[in-house]
């Protein structure tokens, strides 16, 4: 009986103080929650995973709300290894964070205050990998195609020490709502769907996402970019 | 020419400077590396592993070099979906961070500047977790067995919402050295071997390593724990 009390006195307090659960937010139907048992067997049943085993060791979350260019890129300057600047806490261990990505060279490109403001395009993003000794292709949806991005996503995802960043309006697959940037990290062909790290881990688990609706999200212009098309970058290490 | 004169510069400047990759310590021969081919198959191989989905979408590095018993309490109370604070950085959306998961009530178990001068033992972890809403099993590895053990933990990682966290010495398993704490997120019965996502990632990769060889590593006086053993703690939702 008390224990009856207090179960209802605790779903109360919960209901008035509007504290809530860690869950992320509800994915739309056509969303496949990466964390769920079906995303696990997607995942165990992939054809192209050579870019999740490395991403997920270095899986992280965006420090603030403008940062999921910089956050994405910290993942793959990692699973790259890349070689990195020091980390303080860490010393003498070396590795990429949020907080030593940025640099004198990237403020040039782009200054870390504007990043803070209004996040980063598609090609900011990937002029600040240029930066680094890493080779990197800028992709705008408009110069690609379903059937190009797919290919060339798959193969890369497929393919060690290379890896994809993708840019789209999350509202056009059914999140909420804006703009963002994620790395992908397999590929299912019988389903045709991508699993993307959603580097937002406190809004949203990672998805697999149909490569139809993700390059719908990926095709749309872009107002902080003259209009132009979101796209994806295909990042892999500098061939001297 | 050029480019050959550019390359050879770069390798005789990472010598002189010690400019490091972002590359992990060495394993020993008696450690599968997690994020490698070898690994993968482990992974999609294992009989255990509804711990792993979760646990991987929560991946993440110990803010410094003491807290690795708190990132891998992050990680479970965010695996477990238990309700959060809040995350200025993130409103309106909560999760457990290592800068919230520390409060008043933790504090009182044992104080974070305790634990930043010498991260905690196995039962200060465990008092720790019980003052948030889980339940929670200290086993010594004095008191338990290889076989207690491995049966303990294949069950929990395969079952939702169950997780299990492992205290060891890093030098019994052929790491550097001293006393450690990360999740575990699955089991393979081929080869006997548990999946620890070491949360200390610029050190060292998750590890495949067989049971044998962890629990032999548990089974380590703690001269900070008036030479108690090292051992696990089971974690799971709490049932009211
Ligand atoms: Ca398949
Ligand atoms: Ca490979
Ligand atoms: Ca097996
Ligand atoms: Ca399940």
């Amino acid at each position: 009986m008390l224990r009856r009390i207090a179960a209802s006195l605790i779903v109360l307090t919960s209901l008035v103080t509007g504290f809530a659960s860690a869950d992320t937010l509800p994915l739309p139907p056509s969303l496949v929650d990466g964390a769920s048992d079906a995303g696990a067997t997607l995942l165990v049943e992939s054809e192209a995973r050579e870019a999740y085993f490395p991403l997920a060791a270095n899986f992280l979350t965006q420090k603030n709300q403008a940062f999921c260019g910089v956050a994405s890129m910290v993942m793959i300057l990692n699973a790259l290894r890349v070689p990195a600047p020091e980390v303080p806490e860490y010393l003498p261990y070396r590795t990429f964070t949020q907080d030593n990505v940025l640099n004198a060279s990237t403020e040039a490109i782009v200054p870390q205050a504007t990043i803070l403001q209004k996040g980063m395009t598609l090609d900011q993003l990937g002029a600040v990998f240029a930066v680094k000794p890493v080779t990197v292709t800028v992709r705008h949806a408009a110069d690609s195609s379903l059937e190009d991005f797919r290919r060339e996503a798959r193969d890369a995802l497929g393919t060690k020490d290379r890896f994809v960043v993708v840019n789209y309006l999350r509202k056009v697959m059914g999140q909420q709502t804006g703009g963002h940037f994620s790395p992908l990290a397999a590929y299912d062909a019988e389903t045709d769907r991508f699993l993307i790290l959603d580097v937002a881990r406190y809004k949203y688990p990672p998805v697999w996402v149909t490569a139809a609706d993700l390059f719908a999200a990926m095709d749309t212009p872009d107002s902080d970019n003259a209009g132009l098309t979101r796209g994806y970058l295909l990042v892999s290490a500098k061939t001297i």
